[in-house]
């Protein structure tokens, strides 16, 4: 009989749901649960008093996260008439930092009465920014220190993150911070939820939590030094037992197998996160091929064998991808975002209009005429800096830079230049792990982009001089959970004992590569010499105008 | 009785004749005239064969300027009913250099059946840019000879000017160089026409012909270097009797008077330029106030008393706006056409939805939106150079740059970010003017923009810190040669005896003037000093990334 794994992929605005199988890889059946509270960024629920919330917030409501087990999975089993006994395990990954606060039995204290209109005691959503000032404190104090730890991060904890969250709470709803006998990370939550008992991934807390294998967490004395009302932070209301990826958090509770119409003791992995189960997804389980989610940001996960300080990226954690190896992270805040904020504002109505009249969509339009330029040939370059710049400079204070435009530049052009500088980022991302004993020959390229845009994967490979294979998978989430799940049921369930064993098996490319074109490799050696000197001058302190331009733009705002 | 005067304005594409009061300058009657064969630029008209042009060429036919005199003059007498014998005096003013070889009378060679059909024997207008080549050799030779002429001119001979044009022909097509007993600017062209004596203008010999009061032309011995067979190109083809502003050039001759319709020996002023009569058109005929004409690019004029070397102007003639003065000259190339280039490609087809639902232009919609926004409120920064940079940098080749964009930039925003730029610009330039020797303290308006743009005039007043006064007259090359067309008639016959009795009673300001705001005038400082960093980083050698863009793309295109 053939045996099926579940992958349940919690994203931003909505819950998937992927039943695999298990020999194969074989996408049977896909569902989606949208969350009915969505993002709160706004204010509470009515029924929570509908409290305005400030700038910056963004909060979740976990009931959603409990719908989408009660919705999807019974949604696919149903879809594609497998036994529920057929189905060996279950994996979940989710968004991070994604954190919220519960009484000791796991409750969020948003479920209880007397905090339910209180924003801080929900979900902060990775995506929620109002612990900035926080994370600055964090920052400016670690380093006064001189704690080690900010290297592993690029030298920067962001406000992202869990502590700066977690801080925020304190700050802002003392009550609420002592109130909460777990803060959690909302993958490991669900998981909670799940198994009935309460387990910390690796990942989120090597990734966003500050932990390392070798170190663990920061000192008691580090806590105390941001706050003394968060000296035992780790003691009270983390935990020290951080388990493995792939290994196995328990097996469904009979209320889980209720909600989800599994049956009870199926297993259940350990959380994870979305970006990193996408890693063996893509076929990737060592180090040389670089994988780049590549979406509305683009995310680039690549592994080591060594342990290497790269300035610049978003953090490294041993075992925190695949096990046995460092699994290395960097990001570019806006990729996709960049080309439909351009085709938002700056495509003009006639384009509009030849597109409609084409039944083509207006971002199709573009890449056609773009796609007829050849390199060099628009004059235009840019710095991919409109939503700031998350490696290697790490600054979200720096902005866009268009520079080349003459009375005859037309707007594919200036679509081109954008697309490339998003290539000239991701190239700097490579060079740089390069230079730092991190080395990549290869990019696998998954997400949606890949899909929607040709002409972009044939410029990064150009741009990169890598060659460029595409993930099989449209679903890197939920297939890599999927496969955490028949890791967690083991071989001996008809799962996999690892892994590197379950992507062999279950991951695979596409018919479908980039091969960089030396022509064009060679003029973009020039646009990237260009943007490097360019990339330095504005972003290492040689002229601030753009922080300065961010500041009069607030001062004049205030 | 009242007394009048005519002016005409020879435009790019069209002459304007303008009738007005002496007495007051009342603007009486208007009549436009479209040249037929307008800008020619692809081919030769068909009775001339039709030949094909280079690219950057653009002539005329000097047969369109005499329509001007037979359709335009009869206009403005019928509509305005004044007796031809109350019209004291007529001045015109020209697009420069426009010129045109002739032979010895006068007959321009492309009316000689035996040459009509040669590109050069017809009028090279002002943006024909074939000549480049020939420009480059000139400023080169001239460089290593050290001819002192060229600082005069901010080191660089414009490929628009009268030698390197002369030059074009005789590299180009020898016979025709042969054949041209006369070279000559249309504006001395047309008053030959209407008086039947060859003159020479001062303000063309001197800010196009680099001729002086105190030098004259350049020695032979230069012209013998650029090549042996333009030695005697000043004695055989041009003169050296140069014509004061504002002088009589002669009396119409009884031909001219059928064409117009005037009396036979109505006073004929020495010709001038549209920029340049616009300056006392505007009621400017002494230092310390900057006339600038707005429209598609901005043309910056101011008077001097002393002899000042200005780097990066245009260029200064002695007498060669208002008698007495040195006439400075300084230009932004891309002002207006800034404005359209961004209409016509970055603005999204909603804005052209919203604009059409209101009943009003996109421009008007761009600007009531930029209008609302504070200075600095957009982050942005713009460096004006999309058609490269005229004054202070003088440097065809630097493009234009946009910092500080993020994925909440709108429209209006990059709108208001060019116009500030143009302001910058502008603010450079009257800096420069201040820092040599020539102060500034208040600007005169004139052109299209500043009836178009409101927003755009309090910009330039509150980043200038300059007061802007706009000038009455919508037609200040008509306005300016009516009244020089007075001056040339002279008082006993109703007229003045100098232009500046002439600007006293026929030039006027409008109620309408700009006032820096303090506040605004204080971050736009900030933001100038950001500006000004950019402007000498990108235009004055640390990185000319903008010229190896362009040289890319030109290798691209190749």
């Amino acid at each position: 009989m053939p045996k099926y794994a579940i992958g349940i992929d919690f994203g931003t605005e909505s819950g998937r749901a992927l039943l695999v199988d298990v020999a194969d890889g074989r996408e049977v059946a896909t569902y989606v649960h949208s969350y009915a509270n969505g993002v709160i960024d706004e204010r509470l629920p009515a029924d929570a008093g509908g409290v305005r919330l400030e700038p910056d917030w963004a909060l979740q409501d976990p009931n959603d996260y409990i719908e989408v087990f009660k919705r999807a999975v019974p949604a696919v089993l149903k879809a594609s008439g497998v036994s529920p006994a057929d189905v060996i395990g279950l994996g979940i990954d989710f968004t991070a930092c994604t954190m919220l606060p519960t009484v000791a039995d796991g409750t969020p204290l948003c479920f209880l009465p007397q905090y339910r209109g209180r924003p801080h005691a929900w979900v902060k959503l990775w995506k929620h920014h109002a612990a900035q000032p926080e994370a600055n404190k964090l920052n400016e104090i670690a380093r006064q220190r001189g704690d080690a730890f900010l290297d592993r991060y690029g030298g920067k904890i962001s406000s992202e993150w869990f502590v700066p969250k977690a801080w925020q709470i304190l700050d802002e709803d003392p009550e609420i911070y002592a109130a909460a006998d777990r803060l959690i990370e909302a993958s490991d939550w669900v998981i909670w939820q799940l198994t009935g008992r309460e387990s910390r991934n690796l990942t989120t807390a090597g990734y966003k939590g500050i932990w390392s294998k070798h170190d663990g967490f920061p000192p008691d004395d580090f806590f105390r030094a941001l706050a003394p009302g968060l000296e035992h932070l780790v003691e009270d209301k983390l935990s020290r037992e951080i388990s493995e990826l792939g290994a196995k958090a328990g097996g469904l509770t009979a209320e889980a197998a209720r909600w989800t119409g599994l049956l009870p003791g199926t297993a259940v992995a350990i959380a994870n996160v979305d970006a990193h189960v996408a890693v063996p997804a893509s076929t990737v389980v060592e180090p040389g091929r670089m994988v780049i989610i590549m979406g509305t940001s683009n995310c680039h996960m690549v592994l080591g064998t060594e342990e290497h300080i790269v300035p610049g990226m978003c953090g490294y954690v041993e075992d925190g991808i695949i096990p046995g190896f460092f699994g290395y992270e960097a990001g570019q805040s806006c990729v996709g975002d960049h080309f439909a904020w351009f085709t938002e504002n700056c495509v003009p109505a006639a384009y509009e209009r030849e597109a409609q009249a084409r039944g083509i969509s207006v971002h199709q339009l573009l890449e056609e005429k773009a796609g007829q330029l050849k390199p060099g040939e628009s004059g235009l370059l840019a710095l991919d800096w409109w939503n700031g710049n998350r490696s290697v400079l790490v600054d979200v204070d720096l902005t866009g830079l268009l520079i080349g435009a003459t009375l005859l530049t037309k707007p594919e052009e200036i679509y081109r230049a954008l697309i490339e500088a998003t290539a000239y980022g991701t190239r700097i991302i490579i060079e740089t792990f390069q230079a730092n004993g991190v080395p990549i020959h290869q990019i696998v390229a998954t997400g949606g982009l890949p899909d929607r845009n040709k002409l972009l994967m044939q410029i990064y490979a150009d741009v990169s001089g890598r060659p460029i294979v595409v993930a099989g998978t449209h679903q890197g989430g939920g297939l890599g959970s999927a496969m955490h799940g028949a890791v967690a049921a083991g071989a001996a369930a008809g799962g996999y004992d690892s892994i590197v064993e379950a992507a062999q098996h279950m991951a695979a490319l596409r018919d479908e590569s980039y091969t960089p074109n030396p022509d064009a490799k060679a003029v973009y050696d020039q646009l990237f010499a260009e943007y490097v000197t360019l990339h330095d001058y504005f972003g290492r302190g040689a002229n601030d105008v753009m922080k300065r331009l961010k500041l009069l733009k607030a001062q004049a705002r205030s």
